[in-house]
């Protein structure tokens, strides 16, 4: 279980203490404000503060003295536009701040975005808690013969017995360990910032995450696609949620332009109105390599 | 006068509507929300929305589940500790919003801090209005002797009037111009995005700028410090007193470890230390440069 | 003419002055160090350093401990793999300085470009040239009807002459004034950071840029393209050049993946798969707009 | 030992092959180039290239057509004024990019820099190697008690020689079950992606790290300061001794003015003054906490 009860009681506190404000207001957003969402099987994603709306980006976009225009319908035109066209500063304009609680391994990938601000738990200076990312049967994938960094069929049987069995295994020894380590009964106990280093990658660490929309809808590109690592991915899908509700306008201008859309290349355009005019394309005489070709046919379907 | 009599109405129309929000308010920021901060002799500071408040940087700090402490003492004191041991990452969590503003040649100095987003007013898109920065009398100075890139005493009489004139009078000039190669009466009309290199640097441009807080202790460093044009300055001095407003706390550091702060060099605690211990320290026996001596006597008072 | 002949000479000596080195070198880049391209009337771009070449982006894929591969037909390979699937930080590996001179309301666009090191020359310190920027009669075009912030129709005979007119008189006169403004002959000279704010933005500034690869292709992505203003488009075109000279596989796959290939919405596929299938597919049953219509056939070409 | 024969003769390889380049050189680096400087048990830093020297960053800060000035003692004293004044863009003309092999603990502090350029070696892609950190009987410390994220007296006798064996055992012992789970020797295999999880953060990973001297100075600054922890200040110490090969006169100027020097409050240089009229000054009528007093108390020495 992530939250202990007196946490959950801290979030029921911030949930119950509604003040006046008259900055621009998500209503999508406040239902979500603090809340756990749970991810993995300790981690989770809250969100902790945000800025702006579907106006905010409408409204940066004008350079305008009031709130955006009376007619949502014209805003999602605008936002469109602005999508379709990579006008990217006016998605800058919004802001969110989110805690969340992930596996190492996770946040070594979610790290390499460098246009965000983070604030992680520090080791140096706290314990870690023990608990461990231990995957569920279904997850447990084994190596991808044909993608050198990507999963194939799910393990079973004896091997996946065994795989769970060395994972739980090793992360409560090593935990043991560094309890024992840290220990001052009887002895000095060694620094904080030593004994951690006997932690496995599937150790729960937690940040409070700040970045802005363009960057996270960079970042939900990446890690919400199919050829996402898995556990990063599930952090992104529930973001993806989030960002549904906070700014639909946005939300949907990404998922038709950016999510669902691809990007074709010279050669790519080139075939597709050869194929478009009734002629006859195939990899040999597409000019492409067939790792090209075949993401290509993926592409038109 | 900077506004319209719309603008305004705008204006109070959106400080008119208060909502509720789950999210951290700051009452002194809530009051000073949109309104229009006079700057120059036709610019403005607004607040468009911020993120955060003194709390919101403890409880960064502190990855917590609920809010800052309940003791804004403790707060304060951690505040400071962090502002006074580089710990940036916290004050990363706040972030603001405004509307400003400026003469283009503000803007130049304004936009070389990278880490902020901006919406300017495009004048590819839209027609820039008759508006010059004149400078006060008592801001008319001549070029200082001494500081290659600073200024000297006032310009009084005769001088004075023939620079405010031509300035006056060039601006009028390159703004009737621009209309006129505007105009689509009786011609085809030029470009807005070529006719606008007619205009000069004193017109006024505005933008929407967001950046954290780190990022803006960072500005007003650089820019409210007696080193900076006084132009820029008097921007930077009006956001000094919206920080005050919005985080009291974190300006209250700010303000005694940084503007009021001081660094001295390795060679510079060296002479301090000799200085304590009763010797007698010279430009000749400090191994300064006569430049760094006077930077390195004003710091001592 | 853009340089004298005292900076011709100190090119020719930087041209003349070879040493060994243990670090990449690209033969491509080599040719192209110190020498000034011209651009507009009086502007330029020189290569002033470079790091790296096609091998370093390899080489850090691998993070291996020689060179790249012996092959350039697979480092060409991998470059390409890395390109299509948007694994943009082996191309942020290799870097480049250039020293750019360049009318002001296209260092204003530039700038805009955030992840890059900039040094420009400083109006406060020193006093700039008298070089304005006087667009060929090409380039003198009438505003779009249909773009609103782009050109229809060249201007032509009578309208052409008094924007050129304009623009010439209004530049000398602007000059003429800042001269007098600073003069320090019988009065005492107004400050140089003032008397700069009445120079209009057709006159030319000159800066030191630096960035990476990555941002670079980004950078040229919209830089390059049809619909950037021509003067900025100008710049980026000299720079195309000098970057196929540099890193000619990479060059190689931004041009196919990114300058010639076009983002599809998922609306934009799902039309695309009826028309494979034969369908009659119009704008009305496309689910688009007008305007993404328009931009989708042109994509199909 | 970290480099296997193959790998030196790789650098060998790449040290036997200078080339002419008209770029600006640096001796003291290119004497440094490839070559892998050992740090902690198994890792190294080897600078892979560099873009720039001290002249370069005299250049920028001119904007000039050709190499920086004749006389170094010119230079030296502009780089110090640069320095003095925080004029940091000049120092972000120079770039460095280092192959370094480091603990994970010790890459995640490091990754924390984000105005840097990174390819890690991928455990996605790739099997990691058998090596761990294994601290130093010395750098074996206990916990402090007075500093809550430092350390304390060296570990002894009997704690010490159980610290270390659990740190041996378990690394061995994650390594042996990371090794069978992804073993496709009568079984499937477990994915790499999933399998590093076992893994504990005293592992080695290597990356190429790619940044620019401005940002260089601040990572050094925090990095290889006395309160950093010890393992990853002795990567920054090795990388200091390279920058003052590189660029003697900055790091002349950034020991001075950074790493010697030391930043007083407005609280602390009104003490300082009051303490130079021989007034006495204790911490309780300095109006600093004990803390800031302390501090204080070691900087005047």
């Amino acid at each position: 279980m992530p939250l202990s009860p007196e946490q959950e009681s801290e979030i029921e506190a911030a949930r119950a203490n509604p003040q006046p404000t008259l900055r621009a207001v998500s209503p999508g957003m406040e239902a979500q404000l603090y809340t756990a969402h749970p991810v993995l099987d300790h981690g989770f994603v809250r969100v902790i503060d945000y800025m702006g709306d579907d106006g905010a980006i409408v409204q940066a976009a004008r350079v305008s003295y009031g709130a955006g225009t009376k007619h949502a319908r014209d805003d999602t035109g605008l936002i469109r536009y602005l999508m379709r066209h990579w006008h990217s500063t006016p998605f800058e304009m919004c802001e969110i701040k989110l805690h969340v609680k992930l596996p190492v391994f996770v946040a070594r990938q979610w790290i390499r975005h460098r246009t965000a601000n983070v604030n992680e738990y520090s080791a140096r200076y706290s314990i870690l808690d023990r608990e461990f990312y231990i995957p569920e049967p279904g997850a447990l994938a084994a190596q991808s013969a044909t993608n050198n960094q990507g999963r194939g069929a799910v393990l079973e049987g004896a091997e996946a017995a065994r795989v769970l069995e060395m994972l739980k295994s090793d992360s409560a020894r090593a935990y043991d360990h560094y309890e024992a380590m840290l220990s001052q009964d009887g002895q000095q106990g060694l620094a904080r910032e030593l004994a951690r280093m006997n932690l496995p990658a599937n150790i729960y660490t937690q940040w409070y995450w700040k970045t802005d929309l363009h960057n996270l809808f960079h970042f939900l590109r990446l890690r919400a696609d199919s050829h996402a690592q898995y556990e990063i991915r599930a952090y992104a899908e529930v973001i993806c949620d989030l960002v549904r509700d906070w700014v639909p306008a946005a939300w949907g201008a990404f998922e038709d332009y950016r999510m669902g859309g691809a990007t074709l290349s010279a050669r790519g355009l080139e075939c597709l109105r050869r194929m478009l005019r009734g002629e006859e394309v195939t990899q040999e005489n597409s000019g492409m390599s067939k790792g090209e070709w075949r993401e290509f046919r993926e592409i038109l379907g």
